[in-house]
C-alpha cells in the first residue's frame, strides 16, 4: 500500500509493508486504461473498473443533464495579459465602482424582490382566511371548508404546473443547487431566468397555499440567481445582455456578500407598510423572538432539560433525514412519469394539508382563556394576527390548535416563540400539531413547488419544544417561548447541521447576543448526535441529484494513491498551430473542455473548448501549407487574432449557454487553414507531477477552485502531459472503485 | 515585457511587444546569479540586485531575529503514512475528543484571564482612584496629585521594567504579531510563556497605571499564546511538557475559534461578582452602548450628519496613523539605546499623562447639575461610577472633564455612549478630551508596556463624535450617545481598516442590530477615505517590524515575471543516502529549512532541517562502505529510523525552541556512517514548473499555507529542482527590486 513515491529507489522500509499483501503498483497492471480523455460522452454505459462513470451527470429539476465545473482559475494567456497590461488607472477605477454598483444593485433588487413575496403571500393567503373565517362566522361550514381546500389547490397546481413546465429546476429548496454552484458546479439552468421567475412566483403560490413550506431557501436561490444574472450581464437567450454589466465571472461570488443591502430595503419597506397601505400585510416585523426581558442564569435543572431537548432533537433530525430520503426516492419514480402527474401529487398534498389544518382545530375542544387576557381584550382575537384564534368557540374561549394550522407559518412560529403565555398550548394540541407539521413536512419536499425547508424543521422543532417545556415544566423555571425556540434549534443542528449558518439566523431571529450560548450548546449536541446516524439533509440532496460536491475532507483512501492512478488515460491535446478542420473535428470527437498544447514536446499551455469555440467562429485563420512555414505566418496570425477579438468575448457567457461547436459554419476552404492557439492558452495551468499524493492533488485543486489539472510525468522522454484531473476524478465513489477490494470501504 | 512562456515556439505577438523596448528575457541576464540557495545568513551584508535582502529579520520586541515561516502543509513522509495507516478507529475518536477538550480548556483559560486581568485592574486603578478622592475630600490637593502621579509612574516603571527585562515581544498590541502568525511567519517569542506572562502582568500595570491603552489587543495577544501553548504541549524550556497535549501543529488555528467558550465563563464569573464580592469591582457588564430603545429611522440631514462623520473620521484615523509612524520612528532610536532608557520613556510618559488627566479637570469650570438629574440624586455621583463627577465642584454641580479623565477608561467610554444626555459635555470640554486623548494615543502605543489601540481609537472617536454631535445638534434627531458610538466606529474605520471584525466587535458592544446598516454605512466610508492616504494601522506595525507578511493580493509586477525570475539560484539538494558528517557540514554551512532530496536525477522528495535535526539525534545511522552498497544496508537503516522515532519525535517544538545543529553530537565514527532520508522526505512537495507566472505560484502558495515551493524545469535534462521559492521571494520589496527600472513601481 505504499506505493506512493516507491519508484524512488531506494524503495520503501519493509516494516511499513508487511501490512498488505498487495502493493498498488501491481495492482496498477489490472486497470482497464482507457482511450481518450476524461470526458464522458463518448463513453460505453457499461460500468468498468478504472473507468469514470461518476457523477458525469445530475438531476437538475427532473431532468438528467450534463455537467460542467466553474473555473476560479485566471486563464493567463495573451490576450488576458494584453488587456491586463492595458488597463489604465481610470478603468481600474471604473472596474471599482462598478464592482458597488453591482453589489448595491444585487441587494437593491434581492431587497424588492423578498419584499414583494412577503405582501403576495400575507395578501393571498389573508383574502383565502379572511373569506373562510367570514363563512365560518355564518355558520357555513361545508361551504368554508370547500373554498378553503379547493383555494389552496388550486393554488397549489398553479404551482406546479410553473415548476413543472417552465423551470423544473426551480422545484425544491434551491439551497443545495446553490451550495453546489459555490462549490463549483455548473449545472445548466440552476441560474437561469425562467428559474428565477419560476421560483419566485411559484414560492409565493406554494406558502399561499398553506404547505408547510419555507420561502426562505428559495429566497437564497433567487438571490443567486439575481446576482448570477446581473453579474453576467444577463442571459443572452433572453436579450438581457448589457455590456456595461457584462463582467468577469471569476468575480460573481464578490457580489453574494452584499445581501445586507436587500435588508435595508426590506425594512424600509416594511416600515412604509405600518400604517396599512400594504392590503392585508400585517406588522410583523423581522424580530420573531423578542426575549431581551429573559433570565440568564440557569440552574443545573434547566441545563439537564435543555441537553435532554438537544439529544432528542437531534435523534428526530436525524430521523427526518432519513424518511426524507426515503419519501424523496419513492417520489422521483412518480415525477419521471410525466408533467400532469407531477401536478397530480402536488393537488393530493395540498388536499392533505388542508384537511389537516382545516380538520385537526375542528376535532380540538376549546380552552377558556386566561382571565388576564380576556380582561384585556387580547384573547380572543379574531382578526388574523394574535395569539387566541376564536374558532367556532363561545365568546371567552379560544380554540389552540387554530392559532397554530389557521394561519401562515410565519405568524404560528411567532405564537409558538412567544413568551409568557406557558399555559396557552396544552399537551394534545402540541401533540397533535407536532406530528402533523413533522410528516407534512417530510411528505412536502419532494413536490414540484419551490419549497423551503427552514419553516417545516422550526415548526416541527419549536412545537416539539413547547411540548417538551410542558411535560418538564415544573422541573425547570425556562419560558416555554424559550423552549420553543430551543426545540427550533435541535431540529435545525439535527437536519441541516450547519452549526455557524444556523447560529446566525437564531440571532437575527432574536436579536439577543445573551442567548448564544444557550444555542451554541444546543447546535453542538444536536448535531453530533445526528452526525451518527446519516449527513446533513442539504448534503443528502446533493448527492440524490448526482451533483459533484468537492468535499473539504476527502476521500481517506486518496492518501494512498497518487495522481496518476486516477487518470483515465492520456489527454487529447493540441499542437500549437492547428489545422481548423483537426479542431473541429476533436470538439465534435471529444467531450473535453480543456486541452494541452503541446509544442516540441513541451507543455506550452491550455486551452478551453469554451475559448477555441470563439476563435473558431472569429475566424482568425491563416493559409498555409503545412505546420512547417507556420512561424512568421502564425505571427500574423495571432496579430488577427488580437485585431478580431477582444477580452470581453471570452468572458463566461450567461446561462442561456454559449455557443458550441454546431454554432460553428465554416467553408472547406477555412477547414484547411490553420490556426494559432497560443494567444489563447492559457500559459501558466497548474500542474501536479504523476507521483505526487492524490490527497495533496485533491487540496491544490479545491483551494484554487480549479476545473483542470495537468498531471505532468515524473520521468523525462514521455509527453508533457500524461493526463488531466478533472473534479469528476476526485468523487469518492470513483476514487473507491478504482482498486476494489485494495482500498479499504 | 510579454516574457512569460516566451519561450514556446512561436513567440508572443509582436503587437504585444510594441509596448516596451526591452524584453524581460535580456533582463534576466543581467541578474547576478547567485550561489547557494535562498537563505540568509550566508549572503554578504552588501545588497545586490536580484540578492533576496528583504524581511530575512524581524523586529520582535526590540531585538532584531531571523524569523521563519511556518508550514501548514502535511509532510507526507514515510514515518507521518505509517502513522495514518495504524491509527485505528479508537484513535481517531480518542484525537476528537482531545480536539474538544483542547477548544473548551483553551476558552476557559482566556476567559479566567480576562476575568482577573479585569478584577485586577478596577481593584488597583478603584484603590488609586479612591485614595485621591479621599484626599481631595479632605481638600489635600497636592498631596492628591502627588499620590495619584507617583502611583501611575510605579506601576507604568514596573510594566516597562517587565517588558524591558523579560519579555521585549510583549510591548504594543500584539495583533499585527498574531496576524502575522496566522499568516504563517514564525517569528521566534512571540508566543512564548514569558511574553504570556508580561502581556497579562504587564497590561494589568499599563491599564492601572491610567495610560490611554487598552487591554483589548493584549488579550487577542494572550489567547493566541495560551493555545499555542496548550497546543504545542507546552514550552519545553519551562518543562510544560504534558504529552497527551502535543498535538501535530497544523492543527493549531482550529483551537482559536474557541474563544467563544471564554466568553461564558467570563460572564458567569461577572455574574458572582455583582453581588460586591469581588472589592472594588464594578457592576459594568458586557454591553457598553444599550441603544434598543433608540429610533430607527432617519431623516436625510441625519443622514448626511453622518456621511461627515464618517469623513472626517477617516480623515483623523489616517492622520493618526501617519502621525503614528512617525512617532514610533523616533521612539525606536530611545529604545534601542538601552532597557533603562525604555523605562525612562515610559515614565515620562506616564507623568505627562497624570498630568493631562489631573490637570484637565483642575482647569475645568463646575457645571450645574440637570434639574430631573440632581432630584433623581444621581447627579453629581461621589463614588467610582456614574456619569456625573463631582471634583472639587459645589453640591448640585459636577465636573465633567473629571467624568471623562479621573476615571477608567472602561467608564469614560461608557459615559461618553450613554445616551439621553445630550447637554452633560460641553463643547470646550469634549475639545479639550479629544486632543488629549488623541496625542496621548499616539505617543503611548510606542512605550514597552503591552498597549491596545482599540481603546485610545474608541475614546478619541466617541469624543468627536460626540463632539460633533454638539455642534450639529439642532440639525439633527440623533442622541449625543448615538453620535458617539459613530464617532467611534468612524475612527476604527479609519486606523484599523478591518470593517467585519469591527462590526462584529460594535455589535457586541450594542448588542443591536438594527444599528448595523448604520454602523456599516460609517465604516464604508471611512476606510475608503482613509485607504486613500496610507496603509492600516496594523499593517503599518507589521511592515515597520519587517514581518513577511504575504498580502491577499500580490505586488503586481508578480504578473509580468515568471517563477524562476524570483530564484536566488539552485538548491542545496541531498541524494537518498547521504554521509552523516556531509549532513552535518551542510546543516552547518546553510541557514536553509528546506533541502530537495535528489535520487538518480529525480526529485525524491523535501527534508525539513527540523526532521533532519532529529533524525541525526536519534542516530539512526548504518555503516556503509560507500552510498554504492546502500540499497541491502539502508532497508535496515529505514527500519531503523521507524524503530528509534515515534511521529510525535516529528511534531514542532514548543516555542521554546527546537534543536539546533550545535545540539548534535556525533563520533568521528558516526560522521563516515550513512543516514537514509527516504522516511522523512515530503514525498508529495507542491511543485510550479519555471514558466509559471510568478503570479499565479503566489496563489498557490498562499492559498495552500506553503513554506518551501519546488521549481521544477521546463526543459528535461538539467537538475530536477531549479531552485525553491520561500515566502521571502515573494515579498514586494524583492519583486520591485529584481529587475530595477523595467518593472512598474
Amino acid at each position: 500500500m505504499a506505493a506512493v513515491g516507491a519508484e524512488c529507489a531506494p524503495p520503501e522500509p519493509m516494516s511499513a509493508l508487511t501490512t498488505t499483501p498487495m502493493s498498488t503498483t501491481s495492482v496498477r497492471w489490472e486497470r482497464d486504461i482507457e482511450e481518450g480523455g476524461g470526458g464522458g460522452l463518448e463513453r460505453p454505459l457499461l460500468r468498468r473498473r478504472g473507468t469514470n462513470a461518476t457523477s458525469q451527470m445530475a438531476v437538475v429539476g427532473a431532468n438528467v443533464c450534463p455537467i460542467e465545473s466553474l473555473d476560479y482559475e485566471i486563464v493567463e494567456n495573451d490576450v488576458y495579459k494584453q488587456d491586463w497590461r492595458s488597463r489604465g488607472k481610470l478603468q481600474i477605477f471604473h472596474y471599482q465602482v462598478l464592482k458597488w454598483v453591482l453589489a448595491l444593485l444585487v441587494g437593491s433588487i434581492v431587497g424588492l424582490m423578498g419584499f414583494f413575496s412577503n405582501i403576495a403571500v400575507e395578501n393571498i393567503a389573508g383574502v383565502k382566511l379572511l373569506l373562510t373565517s367570514n363563512l365560518m362566522l355564518q355558520n357555513r361550514y361545508k361551504m368554508a371548508f370547500l373554498w378553503y381546500i379547493s383555494c389552496n389547490a388550486v393554488l397549489a397546481a398553479a404551482a406546479a404546473a410553473l415548476c413543472a413546465y417552465i423551470a423544473p429546476a426551480a422545484a425544491g429548496s434551491g439551497i443545495p443547487e446553490v451550495k453546489a454552484y459555490l462549490n463549483g458546479v455548473d449545472a445548466p439552468s440552476i441560474l437561469s431566468p425562467s428559474t428565477l421567475f419560476v421560483k419566485i412566483v411559484g414560492s409565493i403560490f406554494g406558502v399561499s397555499a398553506g404547505f408547510v413550506v419555507g420561502k426562505e431557501g428559495p429566497m437564497v436561490h433567487t438571490g443567486a440567481c439575481v446576482a448570477s444574472l446581473l453579474g453576467q450581464g444577463g442571459s443572452r437567450k433572453y436579450g438581457f445582455t448589457w455590456n456595461w454589466l457584462r463582467w468577469r465571472s471569476v468575480l460573481l461570488w464578490r457580489t453574494f456578500s452584499t445581501t445586507a443591502v436587500a435588508a435595508m430595503v426590506l425594512r424600509s419597506l416594511i416600515e412604509y407598510c405600518r400604517g396599512g397601505k400594504c392590503g392585508l400585510f400585517g406588522k410583523g416585523g423581522l424580530i420573531m423572538f423578542d426575549v431581551s426581558s429573559q433570565v440568564t442564569s440557569y440552574t443545573g435543572m434547566d441545563l439537564s432539560a435543555v441537553v435532554l431537548l438537544a439529544v432528542l432533537g437531534g435523534l428526530l433530525g436525524a430521523l427526518f433525514n432519513f424518511l426524507l430520503d426515503r419519501i424523496l426516492r419513492v417520489y422521483s419514480y412518480i415525477n419521471e412519469k410525466g408533467k400532469a402527474y407531477k401536478i397530480l401529487l402536488t393537488v393530493a398534498i395540498s388536499v392533505v394539508t388542508s384537511v389537516c389544518s382545516f380538520g385537526l382545530p375542528w376535532v380540538t375542544s376549546c380552552t377558556p382563556c386566561p382571565a388576564a387576557m380576556a380582561a384585556a381584550g387580547r384573547c380572543p382575537t379574531i382578526g388574523r394576527s394574535g395569539n387566541f384564534k376564536n374558532f367556532r368557540c363561545p365568546p371567552g374561549q379560544y380554540n389552540a390548535m387554530a392559532s397554530l394550522f389557521l394561519n401562515t407559518n410565519d405568524d404560528a412560529i411567532r405564537n409558538l416563540f412567544s413568551g409568557g403565555t406557558d399555559g396557552e398550548f396544552g399537551v394534545s394540541t402540541l401533540v397533535a400539531f407536532f406530528a402533523a407539521v413533522y410528516s407534512l413536512g417530510l411528505v412536502t419536499y419532494g413536490i414540484a413547488v419551490p419549497a423551503g425547508l427552514f419553516i417545516p424543521v422550526i415548526l416541527s422543532g419549536a412545537s416539539f419544544g413547547r411540548l417538551l417545556g410542558r411535560i418538564l415544566g415544573a422541573l425547570t423555571g425556562l419560558d416555554a417561548g424559550l423552549f420553543a425556540l430551543l426545540g427550533a434549534t435541535s431540529f435545525l443542528g439535527g437536519t441541516m447541521r450547519m452549526t455557524v449558518s444556523v447560529c446566525v439566523i437564531l440571532l437575527e431571529l432574536t436579536n439577543d447576543l445573551l442567548l448564544l450560548p444557550l444555542i451554541m450548546l444546543v447546535l453542538l449536541i444536536s448535531k453530533t448526535v445526528a452526525d451518527c446516524f446519516n449527513r446533513g439533509v442539504y448534503e443528502q440532496i446533493v448527492r440524490m441529484k448526482g451533483l459533484p460536491f468537492l468535499e473539504i475532507h476527502g476521500e481517506p483512501a486518496m492518501r494512498l494513491l497518487v495522481a496518476g492512478d486516477a487518470l483515465s488515460g492520456p489527454p487529447v491535446a493540441f499542437s500549437g498551430v492547428e489545422r481548423v478542420g483537426d479542431v473541429v473535428d476533436t470538439l465534435r470527437r471529444t467531450a473535453h473542455n480543456g486541452f494541452p498544447v503541446i509544442d516540441g514536446g513541451e507543455l506550452c499551455g491550455l486551452v478551453l473548448r469554451s475559448h477555441l469555440l470563439v476563435l473558431l467562429r472569429s475566424k482568425a485563420f491563416v493559409l498555409l501549407r503545412s505546420k512547417a512555414f507556420a512561424v512568421d505566418r502564425v505571427k500574423t496570425g495571432a496579430a488577427e487574432v488580437f485585431r478580431k477579438l477582444a477580452p470581453f468575448d471570452f468572458a463566461k457567457p450567461g446561462s442561456g449557454k454559449g455557443i458550441t461547436v454546431d454554432d460553428i459554419d465554416l467553408t472547406e476552404e477555412e477547414m484547411e487553414m490553420y490556426v494559432d492557439l497560443h494567444p489563447i492558452a492559457n500559459r501558466s495551468p497548474y500542474t501536479v507531477v504523476e507521483n505526487m499524493s492524490l490527497a495533496k492533488a485533491a487540496v491544490l485543486f479545491r483551494e484554487l477552485g480549479l476545473r483542470h489539472m495537468c498531471v505532468v510525468p515524473r520521468t523525462p522522454g514521455r509527453p508533457p502531459v500524461v493526463g488531466i484531473l478533472t473534479r469528476h476524478d476526485f468523487m469518492p465513489e470513483y476514487i473507491r472503485g478504482l482498486f476494489p477490494g485494495v482500498l479499504p470501504e
